[in-house]
């Protein structure tokens, strides 16, 4: 008899975390509400009540908004938007695997700068800044970091735009777990710290649900006409019917209750991760201590072969990510990413004592 | 006192023709019955049970069918997998400006053929393939072709596609009007003819709104893994929330009725356009006379500048979209296309009175 199949994969919402209906209600009251607008083509900013509301939370003029479909596709059309062939691009090691492929397909040249328990290694990007590299651009996760959890320190914060400002080049600053903190207290943003150089992207993929694919960036005044014009040359615009059902979300006051539950149900699925590696892992990995997101970052301890890992986690019914996946510069054979969320407690438990078998196996 | 504007500028459905009660049932039910799948992430190929229906629909398998957020955007995606840089792409002249304008950011070097009153000129074509030309793709709209109106014959239907096998080019064949036939019989597809060799896209764009950003291309079986990875690794997946809204609409039994709907409110529209062409412009320009779809193209016979000719349309409170744009070797001064369908019949009886004045003040 096997054991159940545990997916340590793909970053995913739960599926209990979706309110079928509070979500109905709003999709209802959307096209009710909002038909003529939503139902015909627009400007490709975005719906424009949703659109004002981001740009109010965030302290901008509307125009520096632009509500796309899921925020990889803006990363992707950002990246056509600013890079020639072969513009050099800094990344994270490791760092979010499609958005390291969205920057070469785009032609970037991408160079990882690996990330320490604080973030980033700032003064190994000042060193390389100062050989008279010219990165375009700097691809940041600065809270609850894809893959590993890490979320960079304030200091690290300031260093990191001050040289974007000297060495002018843009960040684009990836917070999309940033308001699933689970403990603890959340740190500035980059944007916050900077905002005429960073692009900040998140989406309501985490925090209502993927498959609306609403997300968004913030860009610098000099940017907002140009992508929005590329957008609309690639899609003419992003839907408006699911970005009026997040409105509405919004707009009924379910959207910070929503957080709270949502932060409620991971909590304690965060807690179980860190107890049960903290149980199993012992002398055989290092890993992160996030206080919030989705993933837990480990590596182990002893050089594997990771294709031996998957391989042999997949004889104990345990589905891993390729973790050479996240590095962009190679190797990552000992790395896993571990996302907690969209499995229930008593499946963290048994997934991680099946995982430090195979890892005592290797 | 100013005549109120009157604006023959982009293809958009009637306001009117969106049914909001309709889609907000759907809507409501969509969430409410697959909140679980169309809230979370899921394959590229779009919502499975209306990916199933639009491949029954056209007779292929489901692997072949990919559902995008409109069909533009499945387009660049396609023109981003195929094309090198500088690779010849056909194009009809004039043809659709937002497909042009994928293409060559792709990369494409795109050569534009002439279309007669029974489609684009086969014999040229031949004759370019014949001397070497090696195009990569042809981008063709057989029915009620955007900008001009016009419908390909089925004899040179034939002759293109016997070409693309010949010659081993793809063609694309994009129908978003071709259901909205208020006159007349059909003619088989281009992907009727030749399903190895023909993409064909469409969208419900024109047949339920454009809002919802629904589109798909049914690709050969050759492009359809490859067509998927790229739209997973641009936006992960389009939204399925609208794409559940439709296949909602078509479940309930209303997209036929809606179909029908919009015939009898766009065929009086269609017939008033070519009327008041007829009493208006005598000598003035030479039109075409579709029997459905969107556009009337019309050609001024005497020469003149566009600038100038958009200029004085303003002044006379018209907005006409650049003829310019609409073709890529250059020239398109003398056209216009005349979009119907979001006009009441007493404003396009008033704007076309209103353009034979410009012209002949030209």
């Amino acid at each position: 008899m096997s054991e159940p199949i545990i997916k340590f994969t793909r970053g995913v919402p739960a599926i209990e975390s979706f309110n079928a209906s509070q979500l109905s209600e709003c999709a209802k009251s959307a096209l009710e509400k909002y038909c003529d607008v939503v139902m015909q083509y627009g400007p490709a900013g975005g719906f424009p009540p949703l659109r004002s509301w981001i740009a109010k939370e965030a302290g901008v003029s509307e125009n520096r908004v632009i509500i796309g479909q899921g925020s990889l596709q803006l990363q992707d059309m950002l990246a056509r938007l600013l890079f020639q062939n072969g513009d050099l691009v800094y990344v994270e090691e490791p760092t979010y695997d499609r958005a390291a492929t969205v920057l070469r397909r785009a032609g970037a040249k991408v160079a990882g700068f690996q990330v320490a328990d604080d973030g980033v290694d700032v003064d190994a990007v000042e060193a390389h800044l100062r050989n008279g590299e010219k990165p375009r651009l700097f691809y940041i996760i600065p809270d609850f970091q894809n893959p590993s959890g890490v979320v960079m320190s304030l200091e690290k914060r300031k260093r990191i735009t001050a040289l974007a400002e000297q060495y002018g080049f843009y960040i684009v600053e990836d917070v999309p777990y940033r308001k699933l903190r689970y403990f603890g207290e959340e740190c500035q943003t980059l944007f916050d710290l900077s905002p005429d150089r960073v692009v900040q992207m998140s989406s309501f993929s985490k925090l209502i649900g993927p498959g609306l694919r609403v997300g968004y960036a913030i860009v610098p005044e000099s940017l907002a006409e140009k992508l929005c014009k590329y957008a609309e040359d690639t899609y003419i615009s992003a839907s408006y019917v699911t970005h009026a059902i997040v409105y509405e979300f919004i707009e009924r006051g379910w959207f910070l209750p929503n957080l709270a539950a949502l932060r409620a149900l991971y909590a304690p699925r965060l807690t179980t991760v860190l107890k049960s590696l903290e149980e199993n892992m012992g002398d055989l990995a290092a890993w992160q201590k996030p206080e919030g997101g989705f993933f837990v970052g480990m590596t182990i301890k002893a050089k594997v072969s990771a294709d031996q890992l998957l391989e042999r986690a997949k004889a104990a019914n345990l589905q891993l990510t390729d973790g050479r996946g996240f590095f962009v510069n190679g190797g990552g054979d000992n790395f896993i990413r571990l996302p907690f969320c969209a499995l229930k407690p008593d499946e963290i438990k048994s997934g991680i004592a099946r995982l430090a078998e195979v890892i005592k196996s290797l």
